[in-house]
């Protein structure tokens, strides 16, 4: 792509699409320094005002960095945590072999409501005692980047919500439960804005895209015995999924 | 959640959590018009300004929408097109069943290069005639959605390139070719900035997210003979995933 004088569009939008061009052609790579304001300048025979305003978008966009004393980088590709195995299963607890990564899990109980009813398709039976509602974290190096929480039917684990209170061992929590465990999965993965609570529970501003992975476990017996809602940092996480039987 | 007239938080802001967190309690669901600021004002003894600072920012920041000589409403959730069946080799070209759904596709050749060569492990084998690069869009009802590109060696299937501009059937183009088709495959999804061609291509702002699948997908020859690489746009989709085999 070349800098064209006869063109309506003003020379420093040009210039920055030059130098997104660059980048994505790897002329420029992630983390190099490009040339100065200087150099542009003589290269492309611009003045200095319009490469300090083609350079300055670019900065605030978040393409290029400036290093103080320095010069001007191209931004490095963040970092990802990379998650493994991604299935619809993936964060669900009662499909987990124990409870060592539910560090903290939070458990409340809630109330039989209709729109969770219709999920688990538990609009027919009449009153039943609700979910137990487990919410956790998942962190890497420090930083949490993921908020999970499972909703489990009361009537299908009467005690759970005590026996995680306790520290009781997952394999015990579970033993004698088999037409209850997770036996066909389905999941869905969209991005959507942050929720307050979500934007605060992973220290990213609001209406930061979040990566939300909805799995759905119906068990043996043929009922929905838990939904899972893990929502991930956008920004900072990778999935790795495999080639799927379809 | 209450007003607290005591609080450093400015009341409009108050006012702003209060509305967001009845949203996601459901006192208020999406789609379904709030109270009035009058009924706001009298409910939580707040004066018309406050009220109309605190749902003016909540509009601007998509989450309720006014509807001129109705009221104002809950956003509703944006319909996702549901792609089916996500796995790593979900649009790639070499384990598709025909190339109906390839409408338009655009094929160049791209020549041997370093940081391309080390995905297809191609580094140590010399010179060679480098990859055709295939480009083409997904569509439904008429909105464009993903923008896909595959890279296979050329060395791979040499007519690759001349067999697709004739119209070739993808039968015909693989026959024989059992060693170099996806016989393991390994995929990848990230959210990031739509990079300047694919806001294009996908008709949304620059710095709008994007869901990336790669694929990366391994002949029965122990070569990579496909890296497919499907941009989507983050506000229309959504990925239905299976249970996988971990």
């Amino acid at each position: 792509m070349k800098i064209d004088r006869h063109s309506t569009q003003p020379l420093y939008a040009q210039l920055k699409e030059l130098i997104i061009d660059r980048i994505s052609q790897q002329d420029y790579e992630p983390g190099q320094r490009i040339p100065s304001e200087m150099e542009l300048c003589q290269e492309l025979s611009l003045s200095r005002p319009t490469v300090r305003q083609a350079v300055a978008e670019l900065v605030s966009e978040g393409i290029l960095v400036i290093v103080k004393g320095k010069g001007t980088y191209v931004a490095d590709d963040p970092e990802r945590i990379e998650i493994d195995n991604v299935t619809a299963q993936r964060f669900s607890l009662l499909s987990a072999k124990s409870l060592a990564e539910f560090s903290n899990p939070t458990v409340e109980t809630i109330p039989s409501e209709q729109t969770i009813d219709r999920l688990f398709a538990l609009t027919e039976t009449g009153h039943h005692p609700g979910y137990w509602g487990i919410t956790w974290q998942q962190e890497e190096s420090g930083a949490c980047y993921a908020t999970c929480q499972s909703l489990i039917p009361v009537t299908m684990f009467p005690d759970l919500g005590p026996d995680l209170r306790q520290g009781k061992r997952l394999i015990d929590i579970l033993a004698n439960k088999y037409a209850y465990l997770p036996q066909k999965t389905t999941g869905r993965i969209l991005v959507r804005q942050a929720r307050i609570d979500e934007s605060k529970a992973l220290d990213i501003s609001r209406n930061a895209p979040v990566l939300v992975l909805t799995g759905i476990m119906t068990a043996r017996s043929g009922h929905v015995c838990e939904i899972n809602t893990t929502v991930m940092r956008a920004d900072l996480v990778s999935l790795n999924i495999g080639s799927g039987r379809s």
